[in-house]
């Protein structure tokens, strides 16, 4: 059932309607007749009358036959009980533009308290409050809930924007660009209906071909990753998450109330949900306009075709810097070219056909470039000289796609109106048409980017039956217990040894004798630590002794160091001390709502200085390890550079998918750190490991 | 009188004019009549007859009356004659549409010297050939010397373009945008009319506002720099470079035959100019449309005013991440704006008047933001609500725009044709008005990047009065005299020192004997090396010994290398081992036309493995060379990071500066590379450097 009854309502009140032109009571009842909604509408007035030729009951309840979705547009006070009559009545879904809730604060928000609670026992769906509404453009129904201006056709775009403004924007854009739009949301706060619902909507629905989502924050970020991840299997999802800068992400919270606190961990949430991710709305429009008509290229090799070289030129540019290729043609298609195209065309990637090139050489060049199994798609830079045949040339293009399997995009660079029968030829074939080499090229990219994802094979977390998962749990358990806010050194050991993740050798010992005891056992040299909750920043403080070479050293230090730390009756940690290594570091941050991100970087300036660091949402699969390290600037430090050798990028591939797990299987620790590892070519062993419960003072 | 005659010519022909409509040689003659040519237009044509009307004339000699600009269609072969014809003539340029010169090979290209050779001897002026010509608005002369079909109305922006296609697809779209031009050039393989000339010309043309500029290569990049640099104090000039991928660059080699080996360094010559640069044809667009309006703001703090949140959220992501400030505002404009706004309103920045805000409300937060000193620009975020008076809001915006000398940029967004009105009264004030955030804050902040170089001083290069030039050039001629292709390691510390840069101490040895006397000067611990010319790796063939602590092994050292090199008959090199020091490099690299790329660097990873360095053109003026130390990701290293103490920078930006005047007064320098340069808290002082004269083998 999900959203049916609220994107296809059979009928439709509302609920303050009005006779007055400029009120949203009025607009809505406006825009359903206008936009030829096919079932009844009821506006609903205590005064009663008539409103634009209908009649106004004076309450829900008085409503003739069924209701499936109710518009409400009263005071904000009043909205709760109004919900409560609407579920008395049976109606499936209301639609709560009036604002007033979350947004303005505590008392607000228990207004917006109560609709939840009214939805959750009586089982009515709350749309908003604070929202726009939602468009529905199948003849078929023809439902438009919102007050909006823009007139959708109906096609394959859906639309799903968190802010409404945004929304009409999007929707503007693409009506403007004379492409069609399937259905439309604008949710506002959002307190009941969410994202992820309405994505996993879209999946199902066959005539949605591309979705947009437009995003200032999140309720349930693992919703969502879900609810994308499932969507993205089958087709794109192209999304954009504002608020990226701190002074945007104040402007989102002063806007919605929302919280953004964490929204870098949402782009890894695109990432990893295989979304097409945008920085820019006209880039997502002109994308989707790609996505709603072409297929999905196999893969990220293009071949061009021009009639001028300056605008190929600026495209080549644009799609190798967004990560596609441009193969050189075979000699096959070479050989087809040159029997068929002027002599002077190039025959090269980009294809200059010249911009004397009649319909034949177009058509030559297009036959060539479909059959080339070297090319996964077209890329048509295609200007109108006046002394060729544009129509005949628009006709051969349209003729290709008819018969192609791969993508065409085009970039039609020409004077609208004296070329209006040319474009229009080549619109109406379903290739995409852009003004400009750039744009269009992005396009293209971004359907690269797609096909990338469908490529890559959906793989689960590796599993590892060789962790020790209740004898973490009571360690976590007994700390969280008793309320301390992190593990202790040894614990944490204790915790990486439970998961398989290899550390240097360690004790823990309370007087000097059971430090020399452990280091007898362990082998010198050793690091003594100060072991207490307390001393987080242990070397500043004299809590961290290194190289310590025979038992005389290490009483001398452990003497010292019990004194310098009695008031806190320490214990010690007597550890192996690793020879040597490169140190990389591999953290984690618990993100509410979502899990954890776990960072890995390469120890010292790489993370301080040069942030140079990468992130995976857990869980973290083998591909997304191999990824983040991958990703860094300095990776090649990690294959082996300037004569030295390089080290175990499986090993710490493994350690990352070891404590994704870890950190799964705990979902208290709110921090990870294990600073550092020692990675070298045989193995990576952790020198040092932080688990905290609770963020530290002044973080988060 | 410069390109006076070509852009506003008193009488024009057409050499090789047809009455066939689909020829280029008619086409132009319809140009010129149909956009309205006040001075008289000559057909020319062997078989005489008339042409639209005129009176065909046999041959250029025959034309009635003085001729300023033929335009040439006749083929490659007979043009160089018929430009010998016009010069004979008196005509003062030619416009040579005809392809078939340098882009075609040898052939063509020696008929393009011809036609150089004929405008240096007789001074007519050749514009192209294998170009579109040029056109310019001016009411005066509406000359339309081109055969494209852009019709473009009188206005501030003058468009030059190497490529034709290019250069159309611009001129189309800030014509389709509804703004006005004032000249257009797009003069292809430009032998003599050059880009430089046609921006010294435009920044002497008071009509035009912004210049635009697109090149695919330059053939004197330094007369570019500088005629750039003097347009760019009067006026911005907005500028792409395209070919910037290898795949693109080669695209460009095929398609106008120029080099583009050094793209990289002309971005760089964009920056020094003070060129406010572009990667994309739209954004240069829609970037150029507010400067023709606008005045330039004084800095980078932007006031933003919006009526709905979301669109608000993008466009200070986009202003943030683009270099722009977002300041809160001041106390005096808060009360303000309390005074006047709804309750609701949000008095931050961006200023949220709401949705139901009118007219007054707009007026307030204008006049508020327009009075506040602690603000530089006024950004305009304006959603269309049905429910306000959104002509009385256009009329308050354009009042603000009147009385404002600040710039106003502002986004609407809205149904175009429900709210023509409303967005024609806005554009008729001359705020440039943009669809979507993204553009209208990307435009913003160009508007910031040119006022930040109009702010910045013309700074001079420093002067060196301790430089012992003379010494220099001894030295640098006998080598090149000589056909050496470089210095020895102790020439190129003796150039070094002629610069007053600082370096090890060193001496000269033929013998054991000499090595140990010049060690005993220059004091243990040394560094002995083979300085032999084909010896360029040095160290990886056992020529570099390092840390030799006392003459035995000095002595042991040197008997050694020249038995090992003695095939090389080896002079060798004693000098002070410098103890200790952060590497850092200063190279450099000769770039044909230009002069040289200095390149700034920290040493070891961060050079070749992370490519963390930067660049300037030589001259390397003091800021530019402290902007390249702050350049650097790795530049908090040089300022001291994790208890290490920093070097000082003023020392590396002196040496920058250093090594900048010795390679611009020793243009045969093809390389310089001082490497490493060894820096300290104290200063720097350089332990190797290599002079190259000819370009390694491989190389460049």
């Amino acid at each position: 059932m999900g959203l049916d009854a609220l994107f296809s309502p059979r009928a439709v009140a509302v609920i303050g309607a009005s006779n007055r032109e400029l009120t949203i009571g009025y607009r809505i009842i406006e825009n359903l007749m206008d936009f030829g909604y096919v079932g009844p509408i009821h506006p609903v007035n205590p005064k009663g009358g008539e409103i634009r030729g209908l009649k106004a009951c004076r309450s829900i309840l008085e409503v003739p036959g069924e209701v499936d979705v109710a518009h409400i547009v009263i005071k904000n006070t009043f909205v709760p009980a109004c919900v409560e009559d609407c579920a008395k009545k049976g109606v499936k879904a209301v639609i709560i533009n009036t604002a007033g809730f979350q947004e303005i604060g505590a008392e607000g928000a228990a207004l917006e308290a109560e609709l939840v609670a009214i939805a959750r026992r009586t089982g009515i769906r709350v749309f908003g409050p604070n929202c726009q509404g939602v468009i529905n453009t199948d003849p078929a129904v023809r439902a438009y809930l919102n007050f909006t201006f823009t007139r959708p056709t109906p096609g394959h775009i859906s639309i799903v924007a968190q802010s409404g403004g945004v929304g009409e924007v999007i929707h503007q854009r693409i009506t403007e660009l004379g492409v069609g739009v399937r259905q439309y949301a604008s949710n506002g706060n959002a307190c009941d209906v969410s994202i992820p619902e309405i994505l996993r909507h879209w999946g199902r629905d066959e005539t949605t071909r591309v979705v947009i989502v437009h995003i200032e924050s999140l309720a349930d970020p693992r919703d969502f990753l879900e609810a994308a991840t499932e969507v993205c299997r089958t087709k794109p999802v192209l999304a954009m998450i504002v608020g990226r800068t701190a002074e945007g992400a104040r402007a989102v919270s002063s806007h919605t109330g929302g919280l953004m606190r964490q929204h870098t961990a949402i782009e890894r949430v695109f990432t990893k949900a295989g979304i097409v991710a945008f920085r820019n709305i006209e880039e997502m429009c002109q994308a989707a306009i790609g996505f709603a008509s072409e297929p999905v290229p196999a893969g990220n090799r293009v071949g061009m075709i021009a009639n001028t070289g300056g605008p190929a030129i600026i495209a080549t540019d644009e799609l190798i810097e967004n990560g596609m290729v441009m193969p050189p043609l075979s000699a096959a298609t070479a050989t087809a070219l040159r029997a068929k195209l002027y002599p002077e065309a190039s025959i090269h990637n980009p294809v200059d056909v010249l911009a004397t090139a009649g319909p034949e050489h177009f058509a030559a060049a297009l036959d060539a470039l479909l059959a080339d199994p070297g090319i996964d798609a077209i890329f048509l830079n295609f200007v109108t000289p006046f002394f060729v045949d544009t129509l005949g040339i628009a006709r051969e293009i349209a003729a290709a796609r008819a018969r192609a399997t791969k993508p065409i995009v085009a970039t039609v660079m020409t004077e609208k109106k004296g070329w209006a029968e040319t474009l229009e030829v080549i619109r109406a074939s379903g290739v995409p048409c852009y003004d400009m080499p750039e744009t269009g090229a992005r396009v293209l990219a971004a359907m690269g980017r797609h096909a990338a994802f469908r490529r890559r094979p959906a793989e689960a977390p590796a599993t590892f039956p060789d962790v020790d998962r209740t004898a973490a749990r009571v360690l976590v358990e007994a700390a969280v217990g008793a309320g301390r806010p992190s593990l202790s050194g040894k614990e944490g050991f204790r915790l990486l040894a439970a998961y398989g993740i290899p550390a240097a050798r360690c004790a823990g010992a309370g007087s000097v004798e059971e430090c020399v005891a452990a280091a007898d056992a362990i082998g010198y040299p050793v690091v003594l630590k100060v072991d207490v909750e307390a001393v987080l920043h242990k070397s500043d403080r004299g809590g961290v002794v290194l190289g310590i070479a025979d038992r005389d050293q290490l009483a001398r230090a452990a003497e010292a160091m019990l004194a310098r730390f009695a008031a806190a009756h320490p214990r010690l940690l007597v550890q192996e001390q690793l020879a040597g290594g490169l140190e990389v570091i591999v953290g984690a941050s618990a993100v509410e709502g979502l899990g954890h991100v776990v960072m890995f970087g390469l120890g010292g300036i790489h993370v301080e200085v040069l942030k140079d660091v990468s992130f995976e949402v857990t869980p973290v699969t083998a591909p997304e390890a191999d990824a983040m390290i991958r990703a860094l600037r300095s990776s090649p430090i990690l294959a082996g550079v300037r004569g030295q050798p390089g080290v175990d990028r499986g090993a710490l591939a493994e350690i990352l998918q070891r404590a994704s797990r870890l950190l799964e299987d705990h979902p208290e620790i709110r921090e990870l750190d294990i600073n550092p590892l020692l990675a070298t070519p045989d193995g990576a062993r952790a020198a040092d490991v932080r688990v905290l419960f609770s963020p530290e003072p002044g973080g988060d």
